[in-house]
């Protein structure tokens, strides 16, 4: 029986994550989830952000299934490198994946692509480059202050998530990856990363490849998203390439993410791209389709593929009968949702 | 008299730099021009990207316009570091202006935007961050190889931009800035920006101020790009962001952008935005408007404002008359455009 760790989180974390759980219980029933307390509140009231004890206890997991974490009245970095990018490291989540679809129902911002047309999976490295945390600073506060952030990356780290999205791309139905990088500036690791996608490619003589810099992919995602299928690339250009990704297929609001350990020695985690939105907080009218389509990434990696193909199926039904303009209320959606996964 | 040095490149560039220099004898007769032969081409012939010589004598111009250059045939980054980014650190050229605006008359990819809406610029640093070239490798080629890429940013250079950015904010009307970073992930040097941009904002209660993390402002740039009126960022969130501004205000081949050193210590440099379009080269039917507007902030820069205010009234009616569907002609374009700006 698969055991979930859950981290609802801030803002509408818990009401978005709420309705992932009644998914999974309708498709997967038994499935054993506990509650780990952790966020903006918590490091508020105990100035704790992830204690090594529950750091242990986690990592005892199948799966973690994550809401939102942050708040404005969290200082920058505190969340986020010591929970969100601490997860990623210390589980060796070396996988980010975002799967971006236009979904049938949905208006995108762009006038010239029709619905159905998008269907791309962004494979973000999630474990080198510029979030490394390498970097410092000199002389802080007067003029001769010097700030430096370094982006290390490493064959093992670039080889790995290149033939994750190699392994990817066989499986899907226009077998193409992008390799995403800026080689023309960032001569060093562009390189690197360069040479391994070729030696990788080499072994993959059924799948299509192309090279793209990273500002002509920006510029490509709005002009012509209908070109990617599989996108590869680094953690800080997949970081901006998601997002842009996201906006043209219907807004954060609709985009999951998975930070995988393919290998399963520690637990992968799921969750929705959007944060904590504070401002709409304890409405009840926070969108929960990114957070299902999070828990259905989840059963994927846990290898209930079926299941997971009944909550996109569910998630496709909703969007396609939705009236634009019309405030959706969470529990609703989520009530929805269980009930078509289930049957 | 203002002395040129025209940088005309390759591809398409000696094609739409033509138009511009039409257009640059129409409103300023007498300009002197001098032609320098840099590029892809000169480095096939002689192996020689950008000879000392050379620098010295540009050194000695007002301004350089610059076309295109690059190929494929040509070793990524050699063009570059070599041509591109050597003239922009030679020079001191901190501030990169990119403009974006939907013209009347353009149709841009999304739906919701009506032309005239956008109107924004973004003023890149140009000089620092991850384009100062640190970096390396080791054990290149094994299995154990590591790359680095190191951002390098000052105070001294961080300072200068923002500062530039808040100048020309106060001249708009909307008087509002935009820091764009990732301050929770890049905490030294995003501590370092923000403390910089808080800095410098505090002398200038007239204008507005936000924050935003570049993945934020890469999806706001898409669903809501009428929100920015002054965008300052660094090299290379700059870098990515002028183009997603290019793509949603109708494409690279409208934008235009300086590479300015605003004391006039040296020549400042202005160039589309789009590359050498070799697929293109050679038929007549590259859009000459980028390097016109580029025409059009050389002039801004060396003092002519009411030129150069005549040049954009010319690429607006042009824009304006435009049949969708039309094959354009480059020299048409450039004798319309030449004609107009004159009158
Ligand atoms: C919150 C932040 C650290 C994170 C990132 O930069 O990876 C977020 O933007 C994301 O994309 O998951
Ligand atoms: C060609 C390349 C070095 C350059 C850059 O990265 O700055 C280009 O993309 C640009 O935006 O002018």
């Amino acid at each position: 029986m698969a055991r979930i760790a859950v981290v609802a989180g801030d803002g509408i974390g818990p009401e978005v994550v709420a309705q992932a759980r009644k998914v999974l219980d309708a498709v997967l029933p038994g499935v054993q989830a506990t509650e780990y307390d952790l966020g903006a509140a918590r490091w508020h009231r105990t100035g704790e952000v992830l204690p090594d004890s529950v750091l242990a206890e986690l990592a005892g997991h199948d799966a973690i299934l994550l809401g939102a974490v942050g708040d404005p009245t969290v200082p920058p970095g505190v969340l986020e490198r010591g929970l969100l990018l601490k997860l990623r490291f210390a589980f060796d989540q070396y996988v980010n994946l975002r799967p971006s679809r236009l979904w049938p129902g949905v208006a995108g911002p762009l006038g010239s692509v029709k619905p159905g047309e998008v269907d791309l999976v962004v494979v973000r490295e999630g474990t080198e480059g510029l979030y490394a945390g390498a970097g410092g600073s000199l002389h802080r506060d007067t003029p001769a202050e010097v700030a430096t952030e370094e982006s290390l990356n490493t064959r093992h780290g670039v080889e790995r998530v290149i033939r994750d999205a190699f392994a990817r791309a066989g499986r899907r139905e226009r077998r193409k990856v992008t390799l995403v990088h800026k080689t023309n500036v960032l001569t060093h690791a562009g390189s690197l990363w360069a040479r391994t996608f070729d030696a990788v490619a080499a072994e993959h003589p059924d799948v299509a490849t192309e090279y793209q810099h990273v500002d002509a992919a920006a510029m490509f995602l709005v002009t012509q998203p209908q070109r990617y299928d599989v996108v590869v690339t680094d953690n800080l250009f997949g970081d901006i390439l998601t997002d842009i990704a996201a906006a043209v297929t219907g807004g954060i609001g609709l985009a999951a993410s998975g930070c995988i350990n393919p290998e399963g020695a520690y637990p992968s985690m799921f969750e929705p791209v959007h944060g904590s939105a504070p401002d709409i907080a304890g409405q009840g009218v926070a969108d929960p389709v990114a957070a299902v389509l999070s828990a259905a990434l989840l059963l994927e990696q846990l290898g209930h593929a079926e299941a997971a193909a009944r909550v996109n199926a569910a998630v496709a039904a909703e969007l396609a009968s939705r009236t634009p303009g019309v405030t959706l209320r969470t529990e609703e959606v989520g009530d929805r949702l269980a009930a078509h996964s289930a049957a």
